[in-house]
């Protein structure tokens, strides 16, 4: 048996005798029922996920997976290529975005090289180097990656995960650099949500009108070459994937083996969770959408996944900003049904009708 | 000159210089333009109230203003009306969900008692009292308040704002305690709005379908006998509206006044901004909208006043929850600035055809 399938056959059903003492705990706090929203939502889910009515999240990890492709040669990008790499060794750094965010939120940093292509210039030593390859393959002409490489890359990131929840992590966000990758993944979710490729294509980084109807193109070019079947994920991932959505997608999977919750983010790493869903259903239950973010891709991925989004910021930054400033949200989410007084504790009258708490409904 | 008067000429418009200065920090930041969203905006807000390209928010405050309703004798809400005084109870024992969220965002939390009926109970001493009255009348019978009493409560926000400035607090997030205030706040946005009550009623605490059609019944019935006119912005709060949403009110204006931020909450306090715009439009940039609630004539506030929510968490709860929640986004869009390294610093390229970062729409 593969580390894969392994790690498939591990995940297990989050708990549901924990979701509904998490459930009754929320309906004693002072507060009309259900006004907490999402907030009492992710209580419920943590709990079921921790196995526990009050789970606590204590250690948040950000794991971010770069890589390079070779789309990214064919004017895909606002970008050159190389600030796959620049980006990297600005994380390792501490001078990106999500240096700041994960910092704000008490969360370790990971980043991880899944294949970045550093040309003649050294990686930086903070970076976990497990690459599949120097960048992928440009998928408008040719498979992106093996199919062993693509297994690879799933491998990597059940190991990553592994790595982390060893250390200590209770919970992953995810996040991702890599030019090109809005590219390989709208690609990905055409063919995994059955869309066509103008409807989850975006401006990525920002691309202007023109560069839009290039980029729409390819990704059409890409699937009339290589007909890939949303029955056949590794496929999917191999013909018109990358490297660090493939180990997004293992991550996934190898966290939830783990028991522990998994952020996602925006774009890829949507693309990375449709891809960890079709090979493992038994995910879904872990995942916490953080944002909406503005790529018309990620909308189709949130609704296909019916994950509904904490924050509308209009990022579209990828790194795991969103995920990264979510934890905030989490954290919240643990700490108010631990914190709260009751009714009874408080001495705060209940409803008067306690039947309006079934009605939610507006007429 | 009244203290109303007097704060709403002391509001200054915000500063222009700063917010341009803020915008060309944002461009130098290793990220592609714009991919921040709202976090970036807000930075930008926040540059020109704080009249500085690289604002802080050091000492945050939730100001959590309650008082009654004699509409809640009506029948309008989910709970009994002596909820009002046992949850102000509640967030003087630190039991109350605000409770736990301005802690967390690191913010004082200053509730003060506009009009709370305490009846025969001894309101707690950790409650600042500035009560206009016990509680108004009932809106659907007869005035909530003489104009008096509205000017009254515009003017205890006004000196609850200078009070939290005076102790340091550089941005004032609102809140609010009143059972039976979103009817008030319908009445009021159906006026100060120009729309239907059945637009704007929604079902506050959780109501069910029957008791939404009485309490839209009431708040018509009061527009009926009232027939406030939105050009007169103290008639209405004194026909229709609550001592809370009052001082929340003025608040905004006294607050604005000293150049500190407001952040706003649900329903209720968007009301209370309606409020505030009316009687001074120059508050209008100081103001930040935190979440979109569930509530229909919230959606509405924030399309009139043109504010962008930054979450959607389904929030009903009030309190000034969803306010505090934002507190983090708040922090964050102030640190990425000052923290984020540049693309010079991090020698990351910039973007390959810098016309692209004109061209944001997509085709």
């Amino acid at each position: 048996m593969t580390a894969l399938d392994e790690a498939i056959r591990g995940v297990r059903p989050t708990d549901v005798e924990a979701a509904n003492a998490a459930r009754k705990r929320q309906a004693l706090l002072t507060k009309p029922a259900g006004s907490l929203g999402t907030l009492e939502r992710l209580h419920v889910q943590l709990a079921a996920i921790q196995r526990t009515s009050l789970p606590e999240i204590c250690r948040p990890a950000v794991l971010v997976v770069a890589a390079d492709h070779g789309v990214a040669d064919d004017n895909v990008s606002a970008y050159p290529k190389q600030v796959t790499g620049e980006m990297a060794r600005n994380f390792a750094d501490g001078g990106a975005a999500i240096n700041v965010l994960a910092a704000d939120a008490g969360a370790r940093l990971l980043v991880a090289d899944l294949g970045v292509d550093w040309q003649d210039r050294t990686p930086p030593s903070e970076i976990v180097r497990l690459p599949v390859g120097a960048g992928t393959a440009n998928l408008a002409l040719r498979p992106a990656m093996s199919r062993h490489q693509a297994r690879a890359s799933l491998t990597a990131g059940i190991d990553l995960a592994a790595r982390l929840v060893a250390e200590g992590a209770d919970l992953i966000a995810l996040g991702e650099m890599g030019i090109g990758n809005t590219t390989a993944s709208a690609a990905m979710i055409a063919v995994l949500a059955g869309r066509p490729p103008r409807d989850v294509t975006g401006l990525g980084t920002g691309i202007d009108a023109d560069r839009w109807e290039h980029k729409v193109a390819v990704v059409e070019r890409a699937l009339a070459r290589a007909k890939p079947h949303a029955d056949d994920p590794v496929g999917v991932l191999a013909e018109v994937g990358g490297f660090e959505i493939g180990a997004l997608a293992g991550a996934m999977i190898g966290g939830a083996a783990d028991g522990v919750p998994i952020v996602l983010d925006g774009l890829i790493v949507g693309a990375a969770a449709l891809l960890a869903v079709a090979l493992c259903p038994a995910v879904r239950p872990y995942l916490i959408a953080s944002h909406r973010s503005v790529e018309p891709g990620h909308r189709i991925v949130l609704e296909l996944l019916e994950l509904e989004p904490m924050m509308d910021l209009g990022l579209r930054l990828g790194e795991g900003s969103g995920a990264a400033i979510a934890l905030h949200l989490i954290r919240l989410a643990c700490r108010l049904p631990r914190e709260m007084a009751t009714f009874d504790e408080a001495g705060v009258s209940r409803q008067a009708d306690e039947s309006a708490l079934s009605t939610r409904s507006r007429p």
